[in-house]
């Protein structure tokens, strides 16, 4: 074998898959399918479904990690934690040498405005950032009758494009997909994360005992309507794409509150 | 008793607390002895230790509430939840009417630098501020012999000054006290977030079964050493004040992204 060849089989970047509906969910697999010839794959996801999960990491259980296949014979790490758990455990454990990419989802139901806040599946692709490794997630609006094609296409040309650009530090891609055949779709269209908040219904039951226990549910709220955000442009049929940083500070705020009395 | 007294009961604020160390742990009654006489306070915290819960909300088990006593008698409410459950659950179910006010803490150990991302601290007074109300975290710089009577202080102090101040919408304050004497300390500083991430550390262990497991644990790194980070400020004996926000558009990357090449 010729020594390019070689050399670019050598060099095809290692990429870590992880999603937060769990090791069996079908996006998971969608995901593989999509980015695997990109260059050498890494399944590690969730024993259980994680949705809601945020950014929690597990501190006062341990975990395990068991090889487990997925449908279709795919072989791949299934951990008791949270897709922040998983991602961390597998740049330090599992992947002997560090991943370029971290894909996460492909997940069913999008994440835009302040889901990002809440979502494991964005929690994934954001430990990937802070420990420094271009990453994205990737999720389809839809709870049925999912468009996989179109959704695993999209993931596989940003992923692409992420692999050749990079991205800027401490910043992630959080990418939604209408959930449409591929020729529907009206483009891509970066976006900015959308204001807005759940507003929770909780649902009261009564157990057989007597108990009261409540459901937590909630609809998406959206706070402002000027143009631009991932909310609208999903809704509008397109793509959209949202760099997410990890510096929380509201630099613009810093100078008001300095002027409030601070003394001791 | 003249209607101006009545008056001014009525409008004193309600105050809402929480915490991610949950309900029997010594800094949530520190909270309360602090805030307490600011206007009438509501407790709601988790039943177990959180920590690490970052922003997780329960959404595929129920939550149940249990009226309880902290240790002094005060009354509070337990919830089988995450910080961001107690919050959500409140606003909506225990509090009768809307509280102005949620604190969260006093937390053993600080949240600085990306530990913002992971501390159920935070995310109890993010909820907060994603259901508009103004809110606060409060955490000591310290896991042993904690000076309660600094972080009472410096919670009362600016939980005062939001009140009266108020705060820009989708923004809330993360506090962070030196564990010092009040009189050692060197004032409160308005600060960014350091940038920083954790370097992971996975303890393996073998049950008697001879199944591996790994507990994670780990070392914030900084990542920047330009001044005004909370961890610096904490460092050098500064109380420090964070404005957070929960926009995690990168705005400033949006532009670049643009001119890859998204064609479908």
């Amino acid at each position: 074998m010729p020594i390019r060849i070689i050399w670019a089989r050598i060099m095809k970047p290692k990429i870590l898959i992880s999603n937060d509906d769990g090791f069996y969910a079908p996006g998971l697999l969608e995901m593989y399918k999509a980015v695997a010839g990109l260059g050498p794959a890494t399944i590690v996801a969730p024993a259980s479904e994680q949705s809601g999960a945020g950014h929690a990491v597990t501190v006062s259980t341990p975990l395990k990690i068991r090889k487990r296949k997925l449908d279709g014979g795919v072989e791949g790490y299934l951990v008791n934690g949270t897709p922040a758990d998983c991602v961390k455990i597998a740049v330090s454990v599992i992947c002997p040498n560090k991943p370029q990419l971290v894909v996460s989802g492909i997940n069913l139901g999008p994440n835009v405005g302040i889901s990002l806040v809440y979502s494991g599946t964005v929690s994934a692709a954001a430990e990937g950032t802070i420990l420094g490794i271009p990453s994205l997630a990737v999720s389809l609006d839809a709870f049925e009758n999912p468009c996989w094609d179109t959704a695993a296409h999209v993931a596989r040309l940003i992923a692409n494009r992420v692999l050749r650009k990079g991205l800027p530090a401490f910043t992630m891609l959080n990418v939604n997909v209408p959930n449409l055949p591929l020729k529907k779709l009206k483009g891509i269209a970066v976006a900015r994360m959308g204001r807005s908040r759940f507003v929770e219904i909780f649902h009261r039951r009564t157990s057989p005992r007597g108990d009261d226990y409540y459901w937590l549910d909630g609809d998406l709220e959206l706070l402002d309507d000027a143009g631009g955000t991932d909310i609208q442009f999903l809704k509008d049929g397109f793509v959209s794409v949202t760099p997410v940083t990890f510096d929380l500070t509201n630099h613009a705020a810093m100078d008001g509150i300095k002027k409030w009395d601070l003394r001791l």
